[in-house]
């Protein structure tokens, strides 16, 4: 049976993108679209690529109306307007993916630290949080998803492996990422205006960006001990696209081979995770479009360092992508439904 | 049932392409890829976009071998190599796909004028113009589809309708089109560096791309009278999409919104030309990825000419897409299937 | 001596252009600019290019403060905004290089057509056209110069060899422009943000852009009769650079070697505008941060049209550059100095 | 008096650089060009951006010929062509500028092993390192300058007031760097094509690329000490620029404040480092085209590690800037002598 989707914040870049990919969903159907302008104009005034193909009206924001509309909502806002909703559609029975950072953070303290004041810290033990290649089977059972930021998908996804078997100094992890400018959202400012972004490279964010603590928290879960990194986001001047490379000691001499095959282990089963053979690294090129979250690495004797490198497309397996495999998982599909599809290189 | 496909000269962009569209196609089956280069080894090797996704390993080309694991092939080879396989195919009794520039001009002169010698004129003219939306009956019957070339797709798109009706003065047409850089292949050279691309803009070509017989063609057939016309390309320093602006004057007065009328008939059943409202134009941006043509369209009443604006991307609808387009009509297919995707944006 | 120089409009991409020019200006020191935000800053917060090098503060616009301080202004303002300071500047004894359109168009009728009423009509006779290569007497003695447009710049020059000749139809003229993305200015909005921007490309005014007439004006006088053109302007995704592709029929038949050696003889003595020899046709990389126009043409025998494409940088001959022309004119200075510099590519 | 200049291998990205750099310089003359292509022609044939500006003709490398008509060779070929021509020049009593890797590193075992056998070791040891912010005497005197690489030229401006005063934990540092695709010069090859660069990202060489040894040299200078680090290139998709993002343990606890005021002491009469003040950090677009190093940092007191983010222009300061900085020390000229100028920016 086919599922009702709304989609609420359908004028950002993680609402289009869920379009896209929900577009050729067998099980999915939009149903409800809302927005701050544009209502009652179809979604395509906005976004001319889904001229004739998405015939939903965009709407105002009315928890009761979408959710009379629709079997499971998507929430594409920011954080904080993310909170202000989501506990409604909870009420009102549907299940939640939400994109926002506001379940994720399970310390509210933590939460409140980095961003605000919670008005939900009851709802946050329950979500699951939507990392499927760690969290499956919390996420299968639960009504209410915080889908993970786009940083930290990168960056957990290439450490885990390491973290899990403790092959690496948590204390020596540093995690330089660089992210194209479908990152910053569709707002308007200076700051993103094509003549200020392209051919620029800088990085911002530097020892204060709200995705180093959801990072920690993962890892942490994973070394079974608290965890401080640096974390160093750059803005590339591409519209999609996250290359992490990470860099730590590691806690007994190894070689890259031998790595490799950990993380081929690891990921064995996974769909979505391309392990790279020896000698070969990520390219965001490679996986633009695609769930795929490619990894490689190398270890460097001279240092005793492992760099391992990941790439993903922000917008796909570091948001709207990762939100319907998550929604797969909890309405019992096949994972990969809808996102069995190879990158578009070029 | 499933049809097997081998793609001639799989190490190209519009090989990669017709590879992501087909992995998608619930009727084809790719069995066979050939390649000058990384023989015996998968296409991932050269495409890592493609990793783990298509199996098939790179083989050289042997017309026998490759009609043994075959029904129906792509040639996505450079003009002048296409017609040294073709023959060979057809005689095997297989379905072609031709996307070079070999079997597209009826006219041998005209051909050998702008090519050069042309080795199997016999087969010319019982190759369908692959144009569906002017020659869909003839490709249906096929067993030899001319892949029509990316300009003048874009051109022959935007100026059909007005062609048919002599609504424009063919002595006046002027095509100024402009293409993303995958249209120069992926053969290596000073021209196609990045430094040399990127950040720059310029014509090339000016009064002697071959493309401009092509468009010639085709305009002619419709206006039923030979055509000359100006035809300009320049090169964007995108990866993908060509944008052509042409311009004619009209042979009788008529408002912007009269003309989309007459576009709006003449497309209303066309599942991938989508006619823009009165205000609104193309953008490449918008059709990315997809088997879209977008034709949008001002009468300037200070000069009495029509500008029509169209947007394709080069390497869907503009070769690849167009193909597998081709492809369901010869095997009676619904047309649009493996191709109802949306566009990638951003 | 040095003359103490002000930019109104300091925050814009052609003030910042500016100050990048006067500053290897050995006869100009730039003593004011004025803002509408960071005031009592220095421009470097909102350019960090300029950190270290420019120390003036902004300040608020007034017109006294200003002119007590500088010998000559460029006003870098909107339309509209500019009217409402040049009266006071010139009637403070000033010299006025104004970068809007407000002075550009010598009948008042077309520009309040275009654009809006004009408050000071009466400057308009006395105000130089201040495209050098076309009316460098009037620049000269000038203390008002209307600083040209940035497509007028490109369309003029490769047109008016042919125009004041009349080798070439005025009826059958067309103008396909492409500009870089500093052409739309510093203002924030969704269709100016880099994903909207990158790896796409549109057209956009046509048939009503605001450009029009002024192109009109300047090869009407040199046709000696009215003129009207279709003018395409589209939007690249770089951030410098216009060409134009202009088509016409000639009025005799002629070679493209012929046509070159009219513009060689033309612009013989021109240290801006450089003719390529047949063959080769202007890129806009290679005109980058400089002040040429690079000029080239191709005679097509086919369709007896030739084909004229001009490549300029938008921020410097086509705004800032040909300003500073302008000044060098005006006072007497060589007509190079400052400008003397090659361009950055790649 | 003005020196004459010959450019060995002027067909590369930085020997236009030095083209466009010396065509400003005062005292210097451009009187020789060698190439391996288009012998005889003007050096635009190549470089259209230098049309009519440049009229030297290339010419075969013939290192007699070559020094009868110049005072200073700046050789910019690939390392080992470079030790084949400059003991030639020097035996001629020429004084060169080397841009290849062929002099850089002191110990010629480490040389051999990071490189290839080293023709003219002798000269190894009267080489000076021409990093003038740490070599300035010894450039002073020198008549053979080994021009820095790119990459170490960012690194070790980024890090060496921390690594004289031994601020840091050289046991803990990570160089984090990405280059625009300049970097990788002007040959030809799939890699280096427009489609394959734009809107990617990758890492390249990593644990094994050249410029580590280089790196490890200056800083082992500094530190007093040998010091391994990894260092990890990566490719931007922007023709110019290279931002370095760096991390180590502070040895002592500090705040942003405090080492800012260090690196301001440290640079205080550079001309060309530029100190960002508390809260701003570099962009490459805000350096392109000068001679600028940029530096900031930030204090991370929940990791006590600082985070030192530079930018240069790969291609001035990187490269042909500072080789033409190097010469005005040899020469006794004013140090900044043709390199004061502005970035371009946007």
């Amino acid at each position: 049976m086919t599922r009702r989707i709304a989609i609420v914040g359908a004028g950002g870049y993680t609402g289009i993108e869920l379009m896209r990919l929900l577009f050729n969903h067998p099980r999915a159907e939009i149903t409800c679209l809302t927005s701050l302008e544009d209502i009652g104009e179809p979604v395509s005034k906005s976004f001319p690529s889904l001229l004739d193909r998405i015939p939903v009206p965009l709407e105002t924001l009315d928890v009761e109306k979408v959710a009379a509309k629709a079997d499971i909502v998507f929430t594409a806002l920011p954080h904080k307007a993310a909170m202000g909703v989501v506990p409604g559609f909870l009420k009102a029975g549907k299940k939640v993916i939400d994109l926002s950072a506001d379940y994720r953070l399970q310390n509210i303290k933590v939460y409140e630290q980095w961003y605000q004041t919670h008005t939900s810290p009851e709802l946050v033990p329950e979500a699951a949080y939507g990392l499927p290649e760690l969290y499956r089977e919390r996420v299968r059972g639960a009504r209410l998803v915080a889908n993970p930021g786009c940083y930290p998908t990168s960056a957990v996804l290439a450490l885990a492996p390491l973290a899990r078997d403790k092959m690496i100094d948590p204390e020596t992890l540093i995690i330089d990422s660089k992210s194209g400018a479908t990152g910053a959202g569709r707002s308007v400012g200076i700051n993103t205006l094509f003549c200020e972004v392209n051919e620029g490279f800088k990085a911002y964010g530097v020892g204060s960006h709200r995705h180093t603590p959801e990072i920690e928290q993962v890892l942490g879960d994973l070394f079974g001990a608290e965890v401080r990194v640096n974390f160093t986001p750059h803005l590339l001047p591409i519209n999609r696209g996250i290359l992490s490379t990470s860099y730590a000691k590691l806690t007994r001499s190894c070689t890259t081979e031998e790595l490799l095959e950990v993380f081929g282990e690891f990921y064995r089963d996974e769909p979505f995770v391309r392990v790279l053979p020896a000698g070969r690294l990520p390219n965001v090129a490679a996986v633009r479009g695609s769930n795929f979250c490619d990894v490689g690495l190398v270890c460097d004797p001279r240092t005793g360092r492992v760099i391992v490198v990941s790439a993903i497309d922000n917008l796909v397996k570091g948001a709207s992508g990762q939100a319907v495999q998550n929604m797969n998982l909890m309405e019992g599909f096949e994972e990969t439904l809808g996102l069995d599809i190879l990158p578009l290189f070029p």
